[in-house]
């Protein structure tokens, strides 16, 4: 196979031709860092990448499978991270200046996971300033005229453009499920607490996730596997039993799943193309879909989503901007001054609100619903790099820690992606991609 | 055995009876009602009881083991609690005019688990207003000229004048450890989240803790097995293994336990009396003993609490508050206004200060220390009725949410009540139960 044909594979056709020896590790890493050479200087996905390194990590991984030691699930698996995620072998300057040159001594504990599972990291994937609004200098490898997103920018420009099969990213607002559909990949935002965020750019406890990037259901799962689970080191994490995530997304007992179409309170402000695709979207579902409308007080969701992540970004972020001055965005030192505002009586009523709320859907996903179906984003990845778009329709599902996923089954103006968004119950994500691979089913068969 | 003698039992010895056929329930919760019904008009320990319902319970507990069904641990024993927790069968007026009338329609958690293991509900003890500081009636059983302590108030001079013999109270502050100490009584504070606070009056979900009263250590851990462990309704319990606290507190391997002599930042505010016993008890128990000194960041702790518990006493209480105007306290509204200025910033800083100081103090426990030995209380109960006395020596083991137990070994002017407190790692309630018994057995052999 030739070698931009290895770079085009899954993450898990990889895993696999690597498992059997039909290509090595070297192959398939090679494959992908001659990808970014051709093309990083357009896309400018990555803040940094070492070719020699990950060059070194795959003849590692293929001398471990020679000498037949028992292998993880993305053995050879080329992976990169978002560059707001700790790696001991490279810098993590979280897209600013503020921390340039900045090295971690340790990996984050998703890093450790996906070493374990046998991947090598290809590098770091450029993140917005502090994972929040301000761009750095990716384009959407779909059109480079456009964002790509944030503020997951590089993760998800990397996958879309064939640089790496699989990347992780992190959402405390919109940051994985925005940027994939504008590049047009698949990505999850798993449960609140499912990965652990021990070693990554604390933005806010209560708001932050981890997730991945992929070109499947199947990829999203797989990664899951590797990098979901306990960790003592991550307060939000539980004790539980694993589950093969894997396995029970590629489940398929020929059930229809139950989908609410739930437009949300911002439905309004999706353009005219996203709320036809959607509408067309419902209908050709038939049966499988109904329409639910989530009660008034949903409304809510978005200014306490803004006052616990104003907050808490100005308790974990606020010494590092002052310290910062001038290298750090007049847009981030406003959300810091905003964020010092919130009382603590605001930020405990949000709090308990996302908890009512929260509280009120689990009913939905009990008693109706397989899972939410849902725009990605209010509509194709906007022109221009000034901005990375707006998050309005992923803020209600990181405030409830509901698992989320993406998938480009859609497109709008030029053929470029509209995300189609499923959303699950918490903590059943496992469910959730099995519906997800039901849903791409009844959409492309 | 006479009725006066029944009444003077432990909960273990009652049991014992009970379960042996010694003494029916209705035998000893007839002799509770009549100490009660004896000195009540002196002590004011109950915001209600009510005879005839008790000892319809004890003839329930009393035919149900004689239909030779299986019996809990504590099959028969009369247990009150504090009118904060829910009753479906008592009103819960939580000290205040606010709630006058207040009828829940269930069982909190701690009272469903307290029938669960058979225990007969005999009535209410009084709290302060809403457990916070202004005083309710009960005086002092071992003076009524002094305070019980608060804001368990009622609970401890319920169990210190014999009217039960085990009672549950609630502790954001100093609120169990400090009234056991006065009245001269065993109480524990368990680790923050092993006994669920579902259907109790919430003031600081980060602060609030349930725990027994009662006259021997063995009566801790029996309350213990039957009221803690996992809640679904109670976000901050954790499904763990449950572990038999009885047996743990009457292992003895002799050994002689580690204690570190802890003086706190607020050591000099502690009475010269105080000051005095302990330096004698620290030297009684020799090498079983040593000095350690918190590091200087730990005075933080007092202001942290009180930022804590004021802003979510505000957020829990405060249109509580708002609608009772009059029927409340200036105090309590001081307490609110207070409350509302505090900003997210300072309230997160706060809980992020008490976690850098839970971690750094169970490095103490994991290195060299058994449990930490400290005063109860500044010295024996304060004269009068006007105050309930301060928690100074409480605040520190309440905000980092350890295990903490008093034990009323030590005596000062007048022969009345100074508590030695024992404060265990977190989590780790059975082994600090075990340690209590080892030190009553060094104090009292």
């Amino acid at each position: 196979m030739a070698e931009k044909d290895l770079a085009g594979l899954t993450a898990s056709q990889m895993a696999e031709q690597i498992a059997s020896g039909a290509a090595s590790s070297e192959d398939v890493t090679a494959a992908c860092l001659d990808r970014i050479d051709g093309i990083e200087s357009q896309v400018h996905a990555f803040a940094c990448y070492d070719r020699e390194a990950a060059l070194q990590q795959a003849r590692d991984a293929d001398a471990w499978r020679r000498s037949g030691k028992p292998t993880g699930p993305l053995h050879g698996v080329p992976v990169a991270v978002k560059d707001i995620i700790d790696t001991a072998d490279y810098p993590t300057e979280c897209g600013t200046a503020a921390m340039s040159g900045r090295r971690p001594r340790e990996d984050a504990t998703v890093v450790a996971k996906l070493r374990a599972a046998g991947a090598v990291i290809v590098g770091k994937t450029v993140t917005t300033e502090m994972a929040y609004f301000t761009p750095g200098k990716t384009r959407n490898p779909r059109d480079l005229e456009r964002t790509p997103g944030g503020s997951s920018s590089g993760t998800a420009a990397a996958v879309a453009a064939g640089m790496v099969p699989l990347a992780i990213g992190s959402q405390t607002n919109g940051s994985i499920i925005r940027p994939a559909s504008f590049c047009g990949v698949y990505a999850m935002k798993p449960s609140h607490g499912l990965v652990s965020r021990a070693g990554v750019l604390p933005l806010s406890r209560s708001l932050d996730h981890l997730g991945p990037f992929a070109r499947s259901v199947d990829d999203l799962a797989l990664a899951l596997d590797a990098i979901a689970g306990y960790d003592p080191n991550d307060p939000d994490t539980r004790p539980l039993s694993s589950c093969n995530f894997l396995k029970t997304a590629q489940e398929d007992f020929g059930l229809k799943p139950r989908l609410a179409f739930v437009k949300t309170p911002v439905w309004d402000k999706a353009d005219a193309d996203t709320r036809e695709a959607f509408e067309e979207l419902a209908e050709h579902l038939g049966d499988a879909c109904f329409t639910y409308d989530l009660p008034a007080h949903y409304a809510e969701a978005w200014p306490a989503q803004r006052a616990v992540m104003a907050a808490e970004m100005a308790h974990n972020l606020g010494r590092i901007a002052d310290k910062g001055g001038d290298k750090v965005s007049k847009r981030f030192h406003d959300l810091m001054a905003e964020g010092r505002k919130v009382t603590a009586t605001q930020y405990l009523d949000a709090v308990a609100a996302a908890r009512v709320m929260r509280g009120a859907i689990e009913d939905l996903f009990q008693q109706e619903a397989t899972a939410i179906i849902t725009p990605s984003a209010p509509g194709i990845a906007p022109k221009g790099h000034g901005s990375t778009g707006d998050p309005m329709f992923n803020t209600l599902w990181s405030l409830l820690g509901l698992p989320a996923i993406t998938m480009p089954l859609l497109s709008g103006e030029g053929g470029l992606p509209i995300g189609v968004q499923l959303v699950g119950a918490p903590g059943d994500d496992a469910r959730l991609l099995r519906t997800a691979n039901a849903v791409v089913r009844m959409l492309t068969d």
